[in-house]
């Protein structure tokens, strides 16, 4: 049953934002398999993962049984400042497509952050304060969730040093600038602030670092420390659960509207975004009240679900972190530089491995400059410019729409509209003079990938 | 009559959206005088202006008597992917400064050209297309301008030519690079496209070029053709008219709660954002239903209310235009190069001139040191990075909230954040690494400039 009197776009009310957040996890039939402690290679215990991670979060990260938890009201205040978030129904796009398809999009990108990602830095900054800490550690790559980590530990008052990819923050001084403008500690990595560091620069004294040694100098950092923690935005379950707050409102607000969706689509990378838009819808699809279309889209050149393993791996590449069960192109495995954006972690979250292992998702590889023609058409009608992330989601919901043209089915889309592109514009820069190019791994290069994934007892199953 | 349950952010639903804009030249007893023609010194015809802008556009800017005029329905559909924008109350600022008074701000930057310019972007493309031009030219200098009509002519269809100060177009290359993946021309000015462009050329062969030579070859490019004109972001009165969207869902967002403002504060560079903010406040002054203290804010290296002259004065620093009496520098000022945004413009609206000169407003200058002090305090606990041109509007908002502490008083004061500061991290990083200086003119400065002011029978008055 469809409501005709759809507007462009619907804003919650502040009064029906969501007071807890949706735990998936609930509802699985298969809870994924625990962490494992690299040392012992049995499962993490809370102990473990205390001198790392703040208290409530590894509380959240352990809690398979309770589906809704309660957001804190200093969260929600905070909430307040950049949600809701609008859902918009993409008339222009449809016009463009000339589909039967109806199309919706949640757009996460209307904050300082540009992304999604200040939904969990919010409820981590939240959760540190509250415990009496001092200070937050972090990495950064592209600079989104240094962005958003920023801000909320600027709102809550707590200290916070981003280790931010040494090449990163040469390349994107102003992404730097504004983590600075609010008030954190940007240390290009490798630096010679921490044991992992120095090891690095001492051997590879020229290098421009990575996302694996960047974590380990956050990590090392933070244990250093009793009033100190690590925090990490995206891949754990806990970081999933505070970003189901974008499912919960893109459902409150499709059912306000009476709107169903057949197919619901988000881009890929370590799966944050795209298991906290699915959260409750899933949910729904695992206690038997819905067939949705779950569609995760990832890079061709990084296809961790469409063409990596199901095994135990580390989360890092220095092999520092807990094993976690997932799709891994093998923690050693490096997705080609030439692709924009985020979207190029080798793993994925173990909810989302587990939901696809499962055959409640499919996923879907699609390539660079297919995405920006994308990108290009959606910013055209639409008028936001998408970040390159976000528009993995963009080609396959205009894919979907112009398949119900073919098909002249009504299907109704909805897809996640992560966030802006406003610090991707040397990719731009690239699709606009022509020279951007795909690139997809070879089969050996996947091999090479897979030789770096832990040769354990649980692998050999 | 104080409603307390105001929640953080006021949305207005679409069907409140405002069907007409504002004309408060309908309520201004002296209305300001006639543009004249540079040749004759007399007023400018429809005629005189039609080679150079669009025919509906020359209808608005001459009309001095009509209060409410349609908006066409296919710019409120445009209106809708970035409209209403949210009316927020600034609770942790008050928070933070321990204030009685409430603050509330009309937030313009959520789009992606990141201000308001959008609103007047849309209808200028929109008539144009609706002429049946083919094409449109503008200048653009920090690009925010430059950026929103690119926007608007690809929703509409119409091809754009952008003329970008080339050391703009060399500083801020991700801006131009906005501008072309939206499909718009960029040419870097000076240029040899134009005649205007190749004199500069020849006299100064390594020049960055300037607005003022921009603007040049912009209408030279646009009076060329005969489906071709000019449109331009500031300044005109059906500028201000278009931004008046910001001013009506203000007041109807503040009606629908009962909140009846004391003070209301907006940035002023060619006064647009400040005349659409206002527009139906001081339409109410006009008409003395309300006694608002309406406030100005300039740069103080720019200060064309606070020190300029209420003359006749060219619109561009290449002597060109139409001459305008407003209050100005000189159109040969040359605002300090180290002043950061826009607010850099020697003249000013001749609507808020004259309201300004008729003391219906008043204006205040500030120093870029204690307005970046302003923007930062603002960024952190509100979360939103404001660009250097609204954070003039904060500095004051602050600066009055501040007073209202002292006296007690609870003022209830409303600001326009024009847009966000994404852009501006060049300017950023001087002021975190503590290299900002102020430049405010000297009497001599000034006197420079006021010797540029053409000398013509009006000004001997």
């Amino acid at each position: 049953m469809k409501n005709t009197n759809i507007p462009y776009k619907i804003y919650l009310s502040e009064n029906e934002m969501p007071k807890q957040w949706y735990n998936v996890k609930a509802f699985m039939k298969n809870p994924h398999p625990p962490f494992l402690n690299p040392a012992t290679l049995q499962p993490c215990t809370k102990d473990d993962l205390r001198p790392v991670f703040c208290d409530d979060c590894i509380d959240q990260e352990l809690n398979d049984t309770d589906a809704y938890i309660d957001i804190p009201e200093d969260i929600r205040s905070f909430y307040k400042t950049f949600r809701p978030s609008p859902l918009v129904r993409a008339y222009f796009l449809e016009k463009i497509l000339d589909t039967p398809a109806e199309i919706y999009y949640k757009f996460e990108g209307n904050n300082t952050s540009g992304s999604h990602k200040l939904n969990s830095a919010a409820a981590q900054a939240y959760y540190a304060k509250k415990q009496g800490l001092k200070s937050i550690t972090t990495e950064t790559g592209a600079g989104q969730w240094g962005t958003a980590l920023s801000m909320a530990a600027a709102f809550y008052g707590i200290d916070l040093t981003v280790y931010m990819v040494k090449v990163s923050s040469e390349q994107k001084p102003y992404r730097k600038e504004v983590i600075r403008t609010y008030g954190a500690n940007v240390i290009p990595s490798p630096s010679d602030t921490t044991e992992a560091g120095r090891k690095i620069l001492a051997e590879h004294p020229g290098t421009g670092g990575s996302l694996g040694c960047a974590i380990s100098e956050a990590v090392e950092q933070a244990v250093k420390s009793d009033s100190c923690r690590y925090v990490l935005g995206s891949v754990l379950d806990h970081v999933l659960l505070h970003q189901s707050v974008i499912g919960l409102e893109s459902k409150i607000a499709l059912d306000k509207y009476g709107v169903r969706p057949d197919t619901i689509i988000g881009c890929i990378g370590g799966g944050s975004n795209f298991g906290g838009l699915v959260a409750p819808f899933m949910g729904d699809k695992l206690q038997g009240k819905n067939e949705i279309d779950f569609i995760g889209v990832e890079p061709a050149s990084c296809p961790s679900l469409t063409r990596g393993k199901f095994v135990y791996d580390f989360c890092d590449s220095a092999r520092t972190t807990p094993l976690a069960k997932m799709y891994t192109l093998g923690c050693g495995f490096m997705p080609s530089p030439n692709h924009a954006g985020g979207l190029r972690y080798h793993g994925m979250s173990p909810i989302v491995s587990q939901l696809y292992h499962d055959g409640y998702m499919r996923a879907v590889s699609v390539r660079q400059s297919e995405v920006f023609d994308a990108a290009v058409m959606f910013a055209k009608c639409e008028g936001i410019l998408p970040a390159p992330e976000s528009s993995h989601a963009i080609r396959v919901a205009i894919d979907e729409a112009l398949e119900c043209k073919k098909t002249g089915k009504k299907k109704t889309i909805l897809f996640g509209l992560t966030g802006t592109g406003y610090f991707d514009l040397a990719a731009y820069k690239q699709y606009n003079d022509k020279t951007m190019t795909d690139t997809i791994p070879t089969d050996e290069d996947l091999a090479q990938g897979f030789a770096t994934i832990p040769d354990i007892p649980q692998n050999r199953a």
